[in-house]
């Protein structure tokens, strides 16, 4: 016994598709062509709501132009509203990766609304002479502009999670650089000892680059506000009537609540992927920024008794299945691997949008699938990295507060005094005969021992004239956790 | 009312899982502290049937080595060998993506492993004290040499299954190089006319191509067939038991039929990701040619009034929302976009490949990720390129031959007669006046027109002495379609 | 017989350097220790200069701040000032790739900053008792905030360049978009025949993409302004006096005539290297689009006889050693290769910047390196472009107007009129009988040949309601040569 | 006064080139048309000289074939000989980026071989007449078959001595691991501890990488060993007569002393640069591992008070520029750079390949010059880091022996004995309490002071039975410097 179907008709011919399918020939069609990832666009749901919101737009532009009957232009934004509200997304089915620049989805789209809308007016799906997937559902679009409009919008949409999640991370660290403000310990360049800083300083380090990430990540969103529909095929607006842009414009920003506008040149804006590169070149800054953070997390919290072990991370899990009591730092070692991902994703869209060819760029649903990943994948990590891992960060201050005081580095306060020569000798004095610097620096009588003391004064040393939360070192100097 | 739950322990305390869950404490923690992709590794068919592969040998080895006893050795092989016929494969629920170094990998293994043992038993789920997940399923193991040994063995059984999809496509292209073996074209080099060919040569190279890529990827896998099975933790084989490694891969050998060997310096093999970043290499390879054919079909087939021409792509969707009757390489298109996705992921596995530290890399979940996309993408793009493109392929014969007969580089084929310098002047006035090169020879009295004739014969053109496939030009002059 | 020399010292021990030499014992070593790529930092001229610029900033904030006497601090300014006219600079002798986070470089500089003012005083090279490149030349500073702050200005000023250079092109670009403004052609997306347009609209599609990148090139280089003098080793400002950074920066500002603003936090300035990372991404951008936009120009003008054939190129070169009377579009080419460099140079960059490690990034000098590459060579590349390619550019107008005569496209105006699936048997019927879209529509009545000659006029097609440059169409339309 | 000249003619009409210069008009267009690096091929000399190569093999082959006479054949022969011995390498200036697939390099090599034996055979520079760089130095040739040629030959002798210098490092690593052989140490996974290892066993795995790495790289140079002479413009031979690929081959072969074979598929040779994407990816894989390793050395000397400390750098420079002391790790640094240079060389290159076009790759020369920098500067990367750090490592034994008597790692080995789960919580009341894991059996009486004792011995811990290096633990405990 097979399942009931109906049957379409497309350029190739007829087609059989199941009768309970709101999808029709062209998703079919595409989906026997694109078997490549299994993964559907139904699973990105911004994308199927922005999509939805582009064809009401498109549909109320048309009503208003007098291209399109109040009955259909109302059957297709109800359609296109049920769907913003997470229904239909499973008949969403052709695959994230296709040929054809988008137009599989487009026309899943139109095709899913089509039926959606028919149902709707009380005809039967198929019934494409009453409602139209392209004369009715695409009027005055092409995927060329439809499909690049709903992409900018949930991009945009999903951008702003991943801006909302890097504020809980910085939150998260900015919160750590408080709490730590009053733990002297050794500032490290190329990882050797360098001089006195505080575990505040360098965790609020951790805050203010995120923080100047998310401006840049604002900036780059702020591109993707430019849309060209009413470019259809290459931007000149063949089959637009005079107005819709601006319409249809109009409409889709109510919709999304969105300052969107018209690109000034849609022939460019139709070709052109260079707000994508942009952001996948800012969202590769992020990922830069947040390894190098993770990096130091966990060489920080190495050991425990033959590592750095200047801070602890959380225990999450048992760390492994065969050395008994070994907690690993799991949380910024997955954080580390999403950056990973995101730093390749950005050379797979540098080469798709490379790729484009004169009035068009073919290759923007793999653009699209990498920015995707990139951007959940990246929001997921910054939100796993500020709630199961650095909120429960703790300091051992008493280690890192002794290792500044047997350091060499302390030498360096002294140059101002002694000079850089002399401050030299007593540097390789003291770590070939592993004495301490102030000793040997009192017993060559080269600074008096009250101004000793006052030169290396914590507060003195994290410099409070001119460095952001000096001034705390005054009130703490415990541990932190 | 809430589902039934058991309790378990782990070093962290005590948590709730869902008493029908084969998993347990272990997985809980990865599930929670993972939350990513939303991808499971059970999605990865090969690895979980890897891992199966991997226990029941260790399983073996410990009951031969009289560490196991064999009610219990045959309980874990008949858990591993129900997961090989598919089953249980849902219970493999960690992220892809994990921190861990694979551990939470390996753990969920274990437990489900234990759960179904015990069942088998006659024993609840959670019994761990008759067989425990680390004390017997994972015993003379550890994550760091059974999960890579796992993942080495999956990404072989993969590969073999990309090398049947690049096959295929192989005999598809040379299947098509026979075919148009005798129609003639012209040559381009970068871009510009060249000289002539035959379209069977153009096609006969694709096929070449692919069958050099074959055996650098076959290449490849021989370097997967070493593993660390026997290392624990860093490669010093703590815990195993001398012999442990060479009886435990022979029983993996014979489970999984492969000729596998184990590494001469197992610490060596338990850091080096080597194996993995070459392979991804050799896909990079491998997609950079499968782009560069994929580019050359949609340009020869660019038309079709204002394009080369030359080939027509067998239609496989209508091609456009608003342009009727378009037909676009959609095909190809595809593939281009697998390509450059492979060749983003190669960034990403030499990135995690870098940043090893010590004894271990940590970073073998993303490598794992990014190699199965390329891996399952690349053979799903090669079996669709074949199918639904390459024999569908058809020449527009006259066309190509005309383009022949009144192309300028016919001149190149008379240096040996008059020199590079005459016929530089021969090809400026036939390309100012529109001229043909033939009728402007004759015309100077050059050449004589037997010799002309006999110059410019088709066979003489594409050389009959030195390249493969010119005989046939002989026999046809046709259209290939 | 030997060289002159003089012997110096440092913490390694004694060294001899050359008599002659301005540079001196650390640069002797960093020279013996760096033979990498035999490029020194002397073929860098804005690094040296941008040094030289904050020596001399330091040493008048030393003077104002009383840490130096007014004799030294003039002298080493003088000696800054003569760097600055050009001279020195095959002083500056270390390799530009290094270790050391840039100490190399800026001990270079202060060695022969030292030893030219040494000389200006009427010392002899090497007396570093009266002038020491450390203790005065260096004074409040340190190679963390000298060298990043040297490179922030050489960067700003080479972008500088690089924005002009794609200003003429842009202009090379508009200025065609304006000569072949009414010359009508077949648009093309995914390299098949769409819609008509001009090759007006077509270039000025170049002009405008340039003119976005110069923008985001803009924004790029704002970050570069913010600098981190006064930061010293590790952004404390350890052994630099109150004061010092604003008084540093307000002598740079006024050395330089650039903007020039102190971070906010000296700490994540010192190790961040988000700025360079960003740019970089701008740079890949500009090369993606640029790339893109020589790929058309080389395949709008290939042939000459089997071919797209619609514009032609400037012939620069012969183009073949055996083709007589070949040309290849070499510039586009040139640039192409520029292009790819850059987006290799940007995950250079990308690797160094997430390599960075606690309170240091010591991979800055790489860094330089690839950007100095990318941003000079884009610079080359753009003017040649322009200069020997672009405003050299024809168009076989004729040509590409009969191209849209015998179009299939044509019919997508006739959507509108007749519904997209009429039009679509009609697209049909045209492709398969090679007969011509309006002889089908007028055969079958479908519409007037009145209304169709009005859809079918240049002006209407190109669309002249909302897309720039349509209303030139009806002045013109010939051949653009 | 202006410069004697002498007039050339081409394609483009008459140029004046400088009366000294053996290059001729084709160089001269092309060094202006190429002002992009400033870098000319006449500082690759391998290139140089195996271009001279295969023109002198050429020359001969056609001397052979009766098509060249003795006269210029021996002329063209001498001269090509003449720059193997390093003359008139400053004659070839075109820049290393050009347009054109390497024709203008061709040419130049053409033009100053010609002109050479021009001189030879007593005639003035400039007199094609009698010896002309086209129709007889570049006899039987194309630029397509003679310049890939020519750059498969200078990688081959350029990846020659990346393997030595590989050898050298290798050995470096080599020798230490034997020095440290004896001295226990804390094996580390995820940067946390783990269990005992040698000081040996770590070093060797770096020499074990590197021989890897070798055999990997010997590969991929096989695969260059095919060349495509003989293939002329597009690989179907035309103007090459029969029998003369074989005749060059052979001569190219005797001039080089190299096992060069013809590719069987000339077509596809010419079009195809999966060679040198296969090389750049196994140089990839150099660099991952050299870099991985660099950053471990640099790990594990982190110090010298608050880092590891386990072994010590050799210090190669004062490390600092206000820093009194302080030394850092430059040489690993350094090598770290050029590893990322490398990586992003990488994608070049795959961009490079991957933008070839029908029958042939026009970018070549980026792929060269990618090539040449990565092979050269990880040679010279190799050879610092052999002879400048690596050799003069030392180890800091009784700390590292120390940490091991105090880990935590130690329970491991206790698994056999008292299960995963008692050890579990030995481990845990040892990190809590801060005492050593043996004191806590002991004190519980899990097990007997003398089984613990023979449990816990370090060749027991380093486990002789399986793994490499063990057995010398027991001649040895000291520290190894």
């Amino acid at each position: 016994m097979t399942s009931p179907t109906r049957r379409e008709h497309d350029l190739l011919g007829d087609l059989d598709v199941p009768a309970g399918a709101y999808w029709g020939v062209h998703t079919a069609r595409a989906r026997a062509n694109f078997p490549i990832t299994g993964t559907t666009i139904g699973t990105y749901p911004h994308l199927v709501n922005a999509l939805s919101a582009v064809k009401e737009a498109a549909a109320l532009a048309n009503l208003e132009l007098g291209l399109l009957d109040a009955e259909r232009a109302q059957a297709i934004a109800a359609a296109c509203q049920e769907i913003r509200t997470g229904a239909l997304h499973d008949q969403f089915v052709v695959d994230v990766i296709q040929g054809g620049a988008g137009t599989s989805t487009n026309m899943n789209a139109n095709e899913v609304i089509a039926n959606r809308a028919l149902e709707l007016l009380g005809h039967d799906k198929g019934s494409y002479d009453r409602l139209h997937p392209n004369e009715h559902v695409n009027l005055s679009q092409s995927t060329n502009d439809a499909y690049p409009t709903a992409v900018n919008i949930a991009t945009i949409i999903a951008v702003g999670a991943l801006a909302d999640a890097m504020r809980v991370l910085e939150d998260a660290f900015a919160a750590k650089a408080e709490e730590f403000a009053g733990i002297l310990k050794m500032g490290r360049t190329q990882l050797q000892d360098a001089v006195p800083m505080t575990v505040g300083q360098e965790f609020r380090t951790y805050a203010v680059m995120l923080g100047e990430d998310r401006l840049r990540l604002q900036e780059a969103v702020t591109l993707l506000h430019e849309i060209n529909l009413g470019a259809t095929a290459i931007g000149t607006g063949l089959n637009a009537p005079a107005g819709y842009a601006e319409i249809a414009r109009r409409h889709l920003a109510e919709i999304t609540g969105l300052p969107l506008v018209t690109a000034p040149d849609l022939i460019e804006a139709t070709q052109d992927c260079g707000a994508f590169v942009h952001l996948s070149g800012v969202l590769k800054r992020v990922a830069v920024k947040v390894s190098k953070t993770c990096n130091d997390l966990r060489l920080l919290s190495s050991g425990p008794r033959a590592g750095l072990g200047e801070i602890n991370l959380p225990p999450m899990q048992a760390g492994s299945s065969i050395m008994p009591g070994k907690v690993n730092p799991v949380i910024p070692e997955v954080v580390n691997q999403v950056a990973f991902e995101v730093i390749g994703n950005d050379v797979t869209v540098t080469m798709a949008a490379e790729a484009g060819q004169l009035q068009l760029n073919a290759f923007e649903p793999v653009i699209l699938h990498s920015l995707v990943a990139s951007i959940t994948h990246l929001a997921a990590a910054c939100r796993v990295l500020a709630e199961r891992c650095v909120r429960g960060i703790t300091v051992n201050g008493e280690l890192t507060r002794a290792q500044v005081e047997r350091s060499i580095g302390l030498v360096t306060a002294l140059n101002p005094e002694i000079g850089y020569v002399a401050a030299t000798e007593i540097a390789r004095d003291a770590l070939s005969s592993g004495r301490g610097v102030a000793e040997l620096i009192l017993e060559r009588g080269l600074v008096s021992p009250e101004r000793l003391a006052h030169l290396l004064r914590p507060e003195q040393l994290a410099h409070p004239a001119s460095t952001p939360g000096a001034a705390e070192l005054v009130a703490s100097d415990g541990d932190g956790s």
